[in-house]
């Protein structure tokens, strides 16, 4: 059922959709949704939705195909049979080809343990994205990165005055990649407020605490400090708020007195890898949506 | 959202209904649902649904109330309208009133733990079932039940022969409570087949070891032979097949080499007390599907 | 080996003994006091020790009893055997007789939960405690607390002058209680500095967030709205710093989108609970050192 | 504390010592060897032991290093301080220097997962070993490995005759290689029972589940036939009982009924990478000892 890489090389022929849905909650949706993918014999093979009483707002992904009986339409047919059910709620809706991976930009600095896993489990083909290329501020992770023949972008800024001008690089790779995603993969530098807002919703940063404990600079050394007993790993999206953005996924590790804050580093590495790689792969597969402050992640 | 006791409180009069279906997978069966609801203007809180792709079956359980502007309905009117879709599809359906709680006996030997944590949860109106009574083999938790106004049947068996007696006790018990639910709460007498098959979807046991490993008697002594570095529990439906039947819910807790097999049993209390309680919350609120020899849980 | 209630049960009429020390780091600790230790053939079960490189503190726990072959000596002959030890390095040093129980008094409100996990525990014989006293603002937990025959004292304070007199009541019943920890099991009112200090180290909380996040009150309320993925339970020292006290244990449960902050607060209870009574067991067991802002926890 | 690949990095010049201890308990042991090891003017960083009541056996790891004020020692002095203790409790005593690495051959087939992660914490310094070789009897992983600057011993054998010289191969390959550890990092070869006795204590296999459940071939697919709640993977040492081995280190994931056996693959593998690495750890620090059929792992 899943969409994933791994399950879509068994997949037939017939395309896999996958539609997302936001709206204001109501009486319908649901049926309105369901009845139209049903008179066109879609055969829905995964399906998820939520209400938000808190903000009355609706989700929804709803995953189809073909009934093996019908024929396949195409994504268009299949978008032009839901207009006027978008229309009738006020549907932010969208409708992806599951085979059409989502491309995103990765960006680094020097720790390089996010990035190998992500294009360790890219290369494996067990997460539905297309790597298009990695940033970094850095030269160091180079040959790591052309080893999987990605491009590796090297742009460093070591005075406040050339920021600017890396940002816009980055900017600029990212449209030049018509990437749809920029991961931030331990990438030490913060982005500006005009780059966060530009990319609302389509930037995922891990931070390597618990949030909203240990915000900022070096959280492993305040959690030891603090004399916590587990540390975390928080993937959330990027907004201008540093710190402050939707949390997508978090886990912890267990620690005690005996490990210091070096070894608190070395134990986090591991949380940190495995949140921001459900998040970029829940991202990528279309199951994770904002709502206000929070997000409603069908996850799988 | 959730139908629990806790929640229940805040629920306005109009009352709150869980529709449960289960059939084979086939094109239509949501928008078919839907639309009926959304045609008697039923507002859905939650809806879970999967079609499992091995065995062709399909499940869903949908939470609905009038909406506000609306007619409340009766059940059996939600009921009739319902039935040409239940016809249609071959629907096992079920449609419950979440305010109507299961009825539940409690099964118990010596040990007190699952016993004490459900009546408690019970007892803070976090467990939405009613609690009609608790069968033991012993008399030792008389003093724990009846504080809590529960009646207390004692029916000892110290010989086989006594056994099939002790049985029909408690079947009439469960047939004089009215139960839906029978749970072995750390219950170490072994069921009939003829009564597990009564029971059968009925009854839920606790097994404390992480199955399949484990079986049978002493688990926590198997588990530390042979030097496992967590032990858990699982609740799971009773099936004449000891140990065997589909599981509901599985947790672990670490121990290691300084653990005797005493601290793994003292350690593996909590996890019990945790595992079972979901179970059976779960249960109650009509989340837990056979599947086979698997079982399809809409988890809250 | 574990020095639990459970285990007690088995141990030979020899009396075990928990040493505990805290003293600067220097070569020849263990060695002074293992040497002493054999030299009146005292037969060692389980020894933990740990110097923190960022305080320059070293932190002992040895539990040792008479070898079989040996004269049981008496707490106060171990305890002039390691006079000279303890001088030398200047040690704080206790010397436990694991059979005399740390003596408890539990504060409570109106959350039963903690209340109940604890007391059913210490019934069990699961807890190396004695409960010496349940103290209130609240008279709801009575019924609950007589049950098990302990003494119930219901304090109530509606107004803030009627404060002082409240604590007041709280600090002549630890006395009366010969009691050497107040455990603060879900007691919603907040101590006065004064009893922080004059309870140092001998004062623990539950706070229902993962510390230091969601400090004060309605914590779930607070983790709901900042959207976390995991929500967690703290067990800490109580000091005049309210929440920041040392922190002995913590853990997590996860939750997601569709559950709403009643939920948090339901999914957390276990968490407290089982949280809380490690703790407690722990600090009964002579496990817990306090290491300047963190803790020094030999686990079991 | 930790002797890991990074902390040795602040390590000053003095050599760091781990002592490893394997004998009968006995009143006065740890009393002796830090007696011998004060008396030297040794300065004890990191010391564990633990006496188990069912085998009677002693096991004790302690770190240590020269005292900044006294005479840095070499190993064989120390040794021979330490023979008069080894003889008198006779024990099975190791001396190693902490900054010589544990010479390692990993063996892999074509999954890639857990030899990408132990490659990439060796070459972060994270993990205290020398990969001296990679064994496979596939040819797919040679570009990654040699990447590293890994030699790549590609043997394969399709028919059961050639078996025997490609298990010489692997053989020749460990001695050559002067390595002191074989790591089956998905390697799915059945090694001969003569070599898993010749590599006794000495060999580490990953399994991917948890053992003792689902021994055997395609585990996370009987896991999947069984409707297990939580996989997992189980690090052990190898002995010619196929997965009856001693187990070192366990961890598990949760599915649920939406997950199918290729997303039980795919969740577990993170486990597999994180279970795996955590035995190689600890073994190479020499933290884990063989007690029968069980472990002590002084954990870290």
């Amino acid at each position: 059922m899943a969409v994933s890489g791994l399950v879509m090389a068994s997949v037939p022929a017939t395309p896999v959709y996958i539609l997302t849905i936001r709206c204001r909650d109501a009486v319908g949706i649901v049926a309105a949704v369901a009845t139209t993918l049903a008179a066109a014999d879609a055969f829905i093979t995964e399906s998820s939705h939520f209400g938000d009483p808190d903000t009355g707002l609706f989700f929804m992904r709803t995953v189809f195909h073909a009934h093996a009986s019908a024929r396949a339409l195409s994504r268009s047919e299949y978008r032009d049979l839901l207009e006027p059910v978008r229309r009738r709620f006020g549907m932010q809706l969208e409708l992806h080809d599951s085979a059409e991976r989502m491309r995103v930009v990765l960006a680094v600095s020097r720790h390089s343990h996010c990035l190998n896993h992500l294009l360790h489990r890219w290369h494996s083909d067990e997460l539905p994205i297309d790597v298009a290329a990695v940033f970094s501020n850095h030269d160091d992770l180079r040959r790591t990165v052309e080893w999987y023949g990605v491009p590796f972008h090297y742009v460093p800024a070591t005075t406040p005055a050339a920021k600017p001008a890396q940002e816009q690089a980055l900017r600029d790779l990212i449209v030049a990649s018509e990437a749809g995603l920029l991961v931030l993969a331990r990438y030490m530098q913060v982005l500006s407020p005009a780059l966060c807002a530009d990319l609302d919703g389509a930037c995922i940063n891990i931070h390597h605490s618990f949030l909203p404990s240990f915000k900022g600079a070096k959280p492993y050394h305040q959690a030891h400090d603090r004399g916590v007993k587990l540390v975390g790993a928080t993937a959330h999206f990027v907004t201008p708020d540093l710190d402050e953005g939707p949390i997508i996924e978090q886990d912890i590790v267990r620690v005690d007195h005996a490990h210091d804050a070096e070894a608190f580093v070395r134990l986090g590495k591991d949380v940190e890898n495995v949140v921001l790689a459900r998040a970029v792969q829940w991202h990528a597969e279309r199951r994770v949506f904002r709502n206000g402050q929070r997000t409603v992640v069908f996850r799988h």
